[in-house]
């Protein structure tokens, strides 16, 4: 099998560790002797209630998590939580604060507008999104519920380099193309949450990590499945959560420590984006499309200045075994996203074959 | 693997059809040769738009739905719907009907308190959800935005056996429980909703079923992600689905339509209910709860008059192999829960092991 497999830059769903490919695949239809699948199981079972307590505290040791903050795992990816964070939070003062720095977080800003009154703290809209705020540029006003950015924008690949500095008003933060991409200081935060289809699991599953002081003020609207507070107090559980989803997480947070954790994956991470950047860099034909310090390490954003260059380096690229480069409709040219789970042979292998590419064109 | 598998009366999640997770875990890794697996596919990409859009039509195909009803795959499970049908459909009239025949339909009614005046058009709590009301019994309120019904109780173990008739009025049911177990006149239902982990998938998959003509009504506070005018529009693509799940609900039909359809299921499922009813009726010490006109055909739940007893059961029971048969504890002694993927034989061999430990009992 694992010759048969390709490079898969997708920018979510995207690539999983082979190995926990692997591991799913042996146990699917018989987990560790019980004569069942995961799948299968009763959320309120105590094999599986083994399991999700593991990925819990397994997820907590991984990011380094506080006590006094609860960690879910919840359904309807961030687009849900764009609604759920201000029907939570945005009652405390009727106002929050959004940076703009993206369609995802300029989506969250127009989804919260809904439940309360919203300011663009700060928007990088003028250049496309081609880059991040500085601290010095963001306008917090005292009187926001909190403030609410989105840490990577998987369109136009830029990523903050700094956590904003925000005083007296709470901190919430998208992470869902970055998470366990790197350390965080969550104490830093008020709340987290992360669609898992990145970084940590199949689609459909929702990671919130909130400090527990922050529950209990929903509007009288909110569904109760969209109440933190029912939430924290039925440990994710008020309905069936998506088992299978956080099963793979607890594979894919094992192959994390495997691999040293979250200072070594950033190592590996800052390694493989540099390969591609570097090899941007000195082309004479591409050229990444993100400002240099707001570049992510995540999605890597390039182009050339001929859409059909562009399309035949994606087409070529394909064939060659490099599949989902195509950039977004909103910026053009490619994507390389590479997440946790590509490998730095992937990346050195694209970056190796923009070069062949490029001495091809230019011969 | 087949041998080592158990029997497992699990309420939900529950059994998958084997053959099912032996062709999962087949191609977990790797999909047909397309060097990656389902879980790893942009939700936008060609190959996952093919498997998307086949499982959709499988899914129209077996339960026979008329071309002006959208199909829709969501995320939140049935606690989820008992605000999103609310939020969507209540504000035409301000007051919708509901009949409570069990925990979750009283659920449901109480989350729909929060966007309108619910009126309880029937209740079989008198005794103890052990009934389900006649038709002659519901009262239909004419200023109803619509009657919202559960046509299977998990926990008490009762189904309802006809249609409501309910005239002008749009009828809402939850079909969580009994969803692919027979076939079903959908043309007399404005919506139906099921959470997938009981005759259909994974856990973290919500299918809805709704006629077109009744989107587009939300309440200005609804959260994008629980309009279904959006979720129609974008054909449950507004954000990433649950693909992995839509994926196994697709391997799950292929298996409905082998054994020859929702015609077929009835005849099964009704065969595979009477084989243990029927033991149940011979029984010194045992007896179904559910009145008999109510019983349900996937969730059988049945006692003696001994809790020491029913545990004594319970326990020796798993042993055998027959795992997950104590009943919820709002109703006590035992709950056999045979959805679509549980064998005949395992019918057949549970009432084989309730004889001879009645026999041992009695001796």
């Amino acid at each position: 099998m694992g010759s048969a497999r390709i490079f898969n830059f997708a920018a979510g769903p995207s690539m999983l560790p082979e190995e926990v490919l692997q591991e799913a695949a042996a146990e699917l239809s018989n987990y560790k002797g019980t004569g069942m699948s995961v799948m299968e199981m009763s959320h309120r079972s105590d094999v599986y209630a083994r399991i999700f307590e593991s990925v819990q505290t397994a997820f907590r040791r991984v990011m380094n998590i506080p006590n006094n903050y609860s960690v879910l795992f919840l359904q309807g990816g961030a687009t849900l939580q764009f609604a759920m964070v201000p029907m939570n939070l945005i009652g405390k003062t009727g106002s929050a604060d959004y940076a703009v720095t993206g369609s995802f977080s300029g989506k969250a800003a127009k989804e919260a507008e809904k439940y309360g009154k919203i300011h663009i703290s700060a928007s990088s809209e003028d250049k496309n999104f081609t880059y991040i705020p500085r601290q010095e540029d963001l306008e917090i006003f005292p009187n926001a519920s909190y403030f609410h950015y989105c840490a990577n924008n998987t369109i136009y690949g830029t990523e903050w380099n700094y956590v904003p500095e925000t005083g007296e008003i709470p901190l919430v933060c998208d992470m869902s193309s970055n998470i366990l991409s790197k350390p965080v200081d969550v104490s830093k935060y008020a709340l987290i949450y992360a669609g898992a289809q990145k970084n940590m699991a199949p689609a459909g599953l929702t990671v919130v990590i909130i400090r527990n002081d922050l529950a209990g003020n929903a509007f009288p609207y909110t569904p109760i499945m969209m109440d933190y507070a029912t939430m924290i107090k039925n440990d994710s559980m008020y309905n069936t959560p998506p088992c299978y989803n956080i099963y793979i997480l607890g594979l894919v947070l094992n192959w994390v420590e495997k691999l040293g954790g979250l200072k070594a994956l950033q190592k590996r991470n800052e390694e493989k984006a540099a390969l591609l950047y570097e090899c941007l860099e000195e082309s004479q034909i591409f050229h990444p499309v993100a400002e240099k310090e707001a570049r992510s390490n995540m999605n890597v954003t390039f182009r050339s200045d001929s859409p059909e260059l562009d399309a035949m380096f994606v087409a070529r690229a394909a064939d060659a075994g490099f599949v989902n480069l195509k950039g977004h409709r909103s910026v053009g040219g490619m994507r390389a996203s590479i997440y946790n789970a590509m490998p730095p042979e992937g990346v050195a292998a694209l970056a190796d074959f923009i070069r062949v590419f490029e001495q091809n064109i230019l011969r």
